[in-house]
């Protein structure tokens, strides 16, 4: 037999399947199961008669473009509608910093690849984006959490992990953010934190990725444009990596998003890319243009931020009413997440398949703790998960909550009853 | 101001543009030059009728998956499909084995990051791909080339090759093969010699990664169905990596392609593609199911196969004609590419803006050895260039050859008339 170990790169022997995507798979099975798990929109809101119309009149032949191979930066009108949604948000950029990317995924993984080598260190929030850490973890980075405050990463932790990491002589590059409603906290920067963080990272010579899928779905009642503000709208000396996405508000399936660098970076992306895939993909990238061109991204705004704010209004007040004495969390301003801290007694990684046996899953806040990518951090926090509300219909988030609450409490009784199950909450590496 | 160039990964510094993607600049300037640089499909192929008819009873929001996220690996039924397709050319595989990938490019770029570190060493066929080489080079690995006969690589060369680097203390885990039609010369590996190949690997402990985008356009009047039987056929201990598409086949701007391996390196290949991109695009993976469901594919085949003989004939009539005595070219057998030697004298790379001057393009050969790589591969042959005859017109192809023969007469009078002109054939690196 063929011995395939001995022919793999360092980097995929510490390749790990994401625990989001996992979940998929468990989803895929086909049970009854209300999904708190994965942050998927919600297809009921994607304009699905617009978007067959749009690919009637692109799929018509006259422009052989459509389905042909064609530049790897980006389909040249599709930047200039970019360039305005950019100039919206008060970030003034330009045709070299821009570059088109097969979601933001594609942009995490090119951010990680040009700028990254084994050993390296990325300073992430505590907890973090999954998908952000498997980039990074692909590249052997190593990942170092600072802790977030109400208004987000506390900054005097973060400048002394600096310290602390570079005295020790280890190469500190980045800080990575998701500013506006992170998953999975569904926290908001404030605003006079944001100029902070720049600051800092003109001072200590650090480039900042921004990644900002959720800005413009903030919920009218508690968060308005001018919380949104990018970091980058300010980045006057080029140390802002800005990616966004048109997947929360579009649709996820056509893999389109953007990233926006200095020149000398975006330059590099393009040849990254140029080895990924090419170029993303042709149909796609029309159909956003369009999308856009017709006003469709403008009109959905204001029903996507409602739609969401009704679906957190209605998961809020579920878990108030079934499981209010036995869980907190900050309610989130925006997005599609709440994260949830249960009682210390219970592990969410070891809850899960008491959930699936209610019907209910969701991702267990582990998942976004990178403690295990170095011991300086602080462990992970077993009692916490992410809910992702914006997928299920507002009568499945309160049957899902309902059957969470059954679960949750169960899981409390069976712990009571025999305490030994409490004690070994410790979850595998392997389980995620 | 930032100084980039210190953020930037080792495999940063060393990424360099593609040569193919920089002609598609060149031509994206708008004046008319016919091109026979990219390697694209012709476009009034395409069957845009039913890709409309497609498109449209798929966007209905029927079925949200159409524009969601969806599981890393392929979205199920075109599995299925694949595995049919697969099945027809002799190979057996299983769903362990399959992953889908975001263009055969993804492909590459999977299997130089799951089975290569810095300093590994991939033989490949002299003159190769540069797709391949852009995939290697980025996760900096060194491409050591074994020249190609008649039937394909020459097999003591290669074993000589290896046997000289692993004494050498190399690490060297895969030999890199076009089979069908090669990426740049249209050659084909003998029956014989793929046997041969598939023996040397398992003598060897190597393995073969088969790309084979251009399997299913083989030309009747030279070569059949049993002439491009895969490698990975005879495959039985699990050496072979295989990489097909359905870009050359229905259309590129879909992304769509999928590798065949081990099940051991297929989750490997699995977890380097959920940080590189998640998915492969929704829409374009059932628009492909959809394609290959009714019939479209199979349908397409004979017609594509004559499409591009005929246009093999007209580029090779046009040559005769206006070329004869000056360049020769083994005759492709089926692809897409038509591969030139020139007069020594002659650069072709220095050459282009005078083949520019005249309206027409090509992709100078140095573009397909890896010489720069390494100083113990033979070097890179001046007078060779890679002429595509896919997508360009019948008409436009004997226009093109012929302005490309005035522009090769004038080089050469100018060279004639100014022999220093010649003397500095040595291409920069800088300049691909």
């Amino acid at each position: 037999m063929t011995n395939y170990e001995q022919f793999l790169s360092r980097a995929a022997e510490r390749m790990k399947e994401s625990a989001i995507r996992r979940m998929g798979t468990v989803l895929a099975s086909g049970r009854d199961v209300i999904s708190f798990a994965p942050g998927y929109p919600a297809p009921d809101t994607f304009p699905w008669a617009e978007f067959r119309e749009i690919a009637a009149e692109l799929l018509t032949g006259a422009d052989a473009g459509v389905l042909q191979y064609g530049p790897t930066r980006v389909y040249r009108p599709l930047l200039e509608v970019i360039l305005t949604i950019l100039q919206k948000r008060g970030i003034a950029a330009s045709m070299e910093q821009l570059l088109v990317t097969t979601g933001s995924q594609q942009g995490l993984d090119l951010v990680a690849r040009v700028l990254l080598d084994p050993g390296d260190v990325v300073l992430v929030e505590l907890p973090t984006y999954t998908g952000a850490i498997t980039a990074f973890r692909n590249v052997q980075a190593e990942m170092i959490g600072v802790p977030q405050e109400a208004d987000g990463v506390d900054l005097s932790a973060l400048d002394e992990t600096l310290a602390r990491l570079r005295s020790a002589g280890r190469r500190v590059k980045m800080l990575y953010v998701v500013p506006n409603f992170q998953n999975p906290t569904g926290l908001l920067i404030g605003l006079e934190k944001r100029g902070k963080l720049l600051e800092w990272a003109r001072r200590r010579d650090m480039l900042i990725v921004e990644d900002d899928p959720y800005r413009e779905l903030f919920f009218e009642d508690s968060a308005s444009e001018a919380d949104v503000r990018p970091i980058k709208v300010d980045d006057a000396e080029g140390r802002v990596i800005y990616l966004s996405s048109f997947s929360k508000t579009l649709a996820p399936g056509y893999r389109v998003a953007w990233i926006a660098a200095p020149p000398a970076l975006a330059a590099k992306f393009e040849m990254a890319k140029q080895a990924e895939d090419l170029l993303t993909g042709s149909l796609d990238q029309r159909i956003i243009f369009e999308a856009c061109r017709r006003g469709l991204l403008d009109r959905q705004l204001p029903l996507l931020r409602r739609h969401y704010q009704h679906k957190r209004d209605v998961m809020a007040r579920a878990l108030h009413r079934e499981l209010k004495d036995l869980v907190s969390w900050p309610e989130p301003k925006g997005g599609f997440f709440l994260w949830l801290t249960l009682p210390d007694a219970l592990d969410a990684d070891a809850m899960i398949p008491r959930a699936v046996q209610h019907g209910v899953i969701y991702v267990a806040g582990e998942a976004f703790f990178v403690d295990a990518e170095s011991p300086t951090t602080p462990g992970p926090r077993a009692n916490t998960m992410r809910l992702s509300f914006s997928a299920p219909t507002p009568e499945r988030i309160e049957e899902g909550v309902r059957r969470l609450a059954a679960a949750m409490k169960a899981e409390l009784d069976a712990i009571t009853a025999n305490p030994r199950a409490s004690a070994s909450p410790a979850p595998s590496p392997a389980s995620r």
